[in-house]
């Protein structure tokens, strides 16, 4: 398994560099590799992360920073986000173990796959999480349910290690194809064409009710979990319906 | 299931403070609440080690301190000493999943447990880990296998949490009985009888050999999980075999 198939690790809006080195040293400890920073409050490098992540330093300095989780997933193609509290997201939800082995199982037909954690006091916001396929939910104790990132980010990376060693080498699948599952990118290269399309009709009707209805109708397209072929052809019919609309 | 069963976290010279914290942070995630301290390297409280517990603070200020890992332990039947490297003490070993599950088999039938966790950089010695009847290995990758104490703690606290909620309910044993395992207070008297009886006939010849001699003897008797009856039995023995010898 080539290091770049490892699930990503993405640490949103973090606050606490110590929370950034202590995630470092745990990923190092579980075989992960693959840091990813989105837009972190005190900026990167940032000098508070290095004791906490020992002999995980070399996380940290290859780790990379991006200015929007969109960039930041830009290459996966499925998006897990860890969460304390249930969402009316109408997302399915897995366990820590679960979804350690369905990461397992996308690695090994050459899917990439990227674990989201959100900053300490507010977790991901809907909007954040509308991206995610699968939402991952630690059980905690009801009288103080909220973990710590790193702490959490131990839960996942311990799962997905121990799961390594117990799963079954799956044979190798064909090189990629249409039908593979379409990367993040494709998703939102989709997402801003048909955005573009439904302020021009005025779909939206009013600024208020946007955001809620935008929300909702991406997360429909997310958890479709389209393939690259329907992308290109959902692709094709806003283009077709619009320039039929324009003309 | 009364508070008092749910396994203890021993934290044995431990160095830092912030481990002290973050540990008592995340049995508080995963419901345990039973935190002892031997020998902390800064003494306690400790100042350092309040931040890092955030909601867990309560955990802070009701747990106990103990000069020996003896005294930590006098009233627990079953130890588990978390390792992070292989050791060479015939103990058996079991896996962070199934250790979880061994103890909540124990809590149901009202022995308790404690899970030990040495300090930072050396981890527990060897003549702490005898005392111990089974190791827990977290499985971790070979280029950076040192577990942080707190997050490897995390891992214990949360496979126990997780099993928590599968175990089936056993049902309720009878009042413990003679044929009931051991406390460590017992054993330890035991070997505090055993030793002063072995010295008094000179058994071990050096002082140079009686270290791992003696080592090995309790490691055997440690192993062999004597009953309450078998350990008042054996103190017969010995009491008996020395009597006569001094006579």
């Amino acid at each position: 398994m080539s290091a770049t198939h490892k699930p990503a690790i993405i640490l949103v809006r973090t606050q606490m560099g110590e929370n950034i080195g202590a995630a470092a040293r745990a990923m190092s400890n579980f075989g992960l590799e693959d840091l990813r920073l989105v837009a972190p409050r005190d900026g990167w490098p940032n000098p508070v992360a290095f004791p906490s992540a020992a002999s995980g330093e070399y996380i940290l300095d290859q780790l990379r920073v991006f200015h929007t989780l969109e960039e930041a997933t830009a290459d996966l193609h499925h998006l897990y986000a860890t969460s304390a509290r249930p969402r009316d997201l109408h997302k399915r939800t897995l366990t820590p173990h679960d979804t350690a082995r369905e990461i397992h199982t996308h690695t090994a037909a050459h899917l990439r796959c990227g674990i989201l954690f959100g900053p300490e006091r507010t977790g991901l916001t809907n909007e954040e999480t509308v991206l995610a396929h699968t939402l991952v939910h630690i059980p905690t104790a009801a009288q103080n349910p909220s973990l710590n990132i790193a702490q959490a980010c131990v839960v996942l990376a311990y799962e997905w290690f121990a799961a390594q060693a117990i799963m079954p080498a799956l044979p190798p699948r064909k090189k990629r194809t249409q039908e593979a599952p379409a990367t993040q990118e494709e998703l939102h290269g989709f997402f801003d064409q048909l955005e573009k399309n439904l302020d021009r009709v005025d779909f939206f009707k009013t600024k208020a009710k946007k955001p809620v209805m935008w929300q909702n109708l991406r997360s429909y397209f997310v958890r479709s979990q389209p393939t690259t072929q329907d992308i290109q052809t959902l692709r094709g019919v806003i283009r077709e319906l619009s320039t039929r609309r324009t003309n």
